[in-house]
């Protein structure tokens, strides 16, 4: 079967996020006043696998190994049929 | 009101993800095989204004002037009440 997962990778709570104040900085220049401006990746990864459960488990083991840092990442994945 | 917008930015269909590439690579090295993989980037915004429209239009704003590159990126902004 083939399915698609949505990876959402996130600083955790209380992790600074150099990135988004940065670009809540160039913003308040623009004239653009925000109160949080927070930053995250996403990963659509389309794989092959028998069954929904093997296909989340095998996206968990690559987030855990390559793609997120567990140190200061949460991450969450959505898993459909594609 | 205070809102909250969630901005997703991606690239355009076509556009090369070289980003995408090398780490879909780097799973096929750890033994994960993947039919494709393609990131894209998220940003939460908190921000004040008078109606949910008013929110959206200065988030428009936003992505046109500096967080998205209209040459090479779609994006899509979701807006609720925070």
């Amino acid at each position: 079967m083939q399915y698609r997962a949505e990876v959402t990778i996130e600083l955790k709570p209380g992790m600074l996020d150099p990135e988004g104040t940065t670009i809540r900085r160039a913003l308040e220049h623009l004239g653009y006043h925000t109160n949080e401006l927070r930053t995250s990746k996403r990963y659509i990864i389309d794989l092959e696998e028998e069954s929904a459960e093997m296909a989340e488990q095998k996206v968990d083991e690559m987030c855990q190994k390559l793609i997120a840092n567990p140190i200061i990442h949460n991450y969450t994945i959505e898993m459909r049929e594609a």
